[in-house]
């Protein structure tokens, strides 16, 4: 990709995404050798999203406006805050917001207070302060992962193109993290696209909850990315076995696969890529 | 990079970070050849910060371990709880740590509460509900940048290498952002990576702060990655008036850009690059 602007025209989206998902703006394209010309470009769509809970505010995040309903669903199921079998019926946007809020707030109905973290978030809900007190926590929400699926090698090396290839967005800005889920032959069962890569996989699990799919026992979790602990956490509490990533895990994000018995993949470029932990999942096919 | 282990010795980094920024794991390598082998790899580092005000918890985040004090001191400034004036030199690590949590707590005496936000943090402290909102709180506190200067194209598009060349764990893990601060000549002045972006800009504001360098007002702010609303938000209250990303910007961080006259450049790659806001700063050279 060049990394200059395509005059594309945004309505020929692969019907994914609405406009919503970008933005036109004017730029001007530079070469060292001294050649300058202005142009239409298209952006990213970058604008908070706040959720609130029976009208109270709970968070503001920002994110790539789509599949609202989906980021909502899955953050707050990633978070401890709703289970899978929430109806996530009671969620709708509150009649008493200015021009520039709409499209910007959701409220969530039939959550009680006690579901909710006493005193903000993430700050408090994410984690404890070191790495083994993360684990501890999540281990009282979460069970080790027991799918005993194997996928071939091959197929594992794929899923980066194949999730690319997928992305509607990305190819007119160049701006989105992408998270895809594929069943266990490769297949791909949906991709979500953001600015920010926690909120692609939110997005993605979001739809897999009212999609009735979780625990995602029998599925591969593809991000665009690089894998921090918070990624391996959702993918736990989901039930996703296996999770590849374009680039590297921290530390954390591998230590947390090991003992919740997820197969982490990372660096899966081309012919290659490396398992961090859990390998016994991935055959010579 | 091919992305497999580097068995470097940890101790060849440059002394830039100590070897609390990598962890050394057992990975297994795969070709699609049916090959995989065992072996060393070297990971970034990631673990939760707490930080503290006068003994009551204020945040946490993840982080890679390293310049915690400056992450703390350019997150807060960032955040508008700490002016660049406040002398940063009650911060110490509490006394009765379990053995897990030291070298991941800090405590930042000297501030009162009425700085800190009511109800937690950052889903309150960052920004309001729509891209204007999040603009107009950020007016309250900064002014638009109105430094006159004046840089060659050449040197903008050099900085994504220089920035790569001063990066001293990345080669190791492919796990991390970097930012750099350059001055108008292209010298770089300080460069800080950490598996989180905003992470790595706050640690360098945070060094600039402690050398009194704050109004960055000669400076360019290089980032490896795309760059978002908060990373133009951290420039803006740092004074800096030119932020050049190696990929793309957000609509909001554009927005914002060009409300508080920064000049914002992306997709800095080789030859070419784009200017999103304020292009009068970069010349022919």
């Amino acid at each position: 990709m060049s990394g200059f602007a395509r005059d594309r025209d945004p309505r020929t989206l692969r019907g994914v995404y609405d406009d919503a998902a970008t933005r036109r703006r004017r730029i001007v394209q530079v070469d060292i050798d001294g050649s300058a010309c202005a142009r239409d470009d298209v952006l990213v769509a970058e604008a908070p999203l706040e959720l609130r809970v029976n009208g109270r505010q709970l968070l503001v995040t920002m994110r790539t406006p789509g599949h609202d309903r989906e980021l909502a669903r899955g953050l707050l199921f990633a978070e401890g805050m709703l289970s899978a079998a929430h109806p996530f019926d009671q969620v709708r946007e509150p009649d008493d917001l200015s021009c520039d809020e709409r499209g910007n707030v959701l409220d969530i109905g039939g959550l009680v207070d006690a579901d909710l973290p006493a005193r903000g978030f993430p700050a408090t809900a994410a984690c404890g302060v070191c790495g083994k007190q993360s684990i501890a926590d999540l281990a009282l929400r979460a069970e080790p992962i027991r799918a005993a699926l194997s996928v071939p090698a091959a197929l594992v090396a794929e899923l980066p193109e194949r999730l690319r290839a997928a992305q509607a967005v990305f190819e007119q800005t160049g701006g989105l993290h992408a998270a895809g889920l594929f069943d266990v032959t490769g297949q791909l069962l949906a991709v979500r696209e953001d600015i920010g890569r926690h909120n692609a996989v939110d997005k993605l699990i979001g739809w897999a909850l009212a999609a009735e799919r979780v625990p995602l026992a029998r599925s591969i979790l593809c991000v665009s990315s690089r894998i921090g602990f918070e990624i391996v956490q959702k993918a736990i509490v989901a039930g996703v076995p296996i999770v590849v990533a374009v680039s590297a895990p921290s530390s954390l994000a591998v230590d947390l696969a090991e003992r919740f018995r997820v197969t982490l993949c990372g660096f899966a470029r081309g012919r290659r890529f490396n398992i961090y932990s859990h390998a016994s999942r991935v055959g010579a096919g």
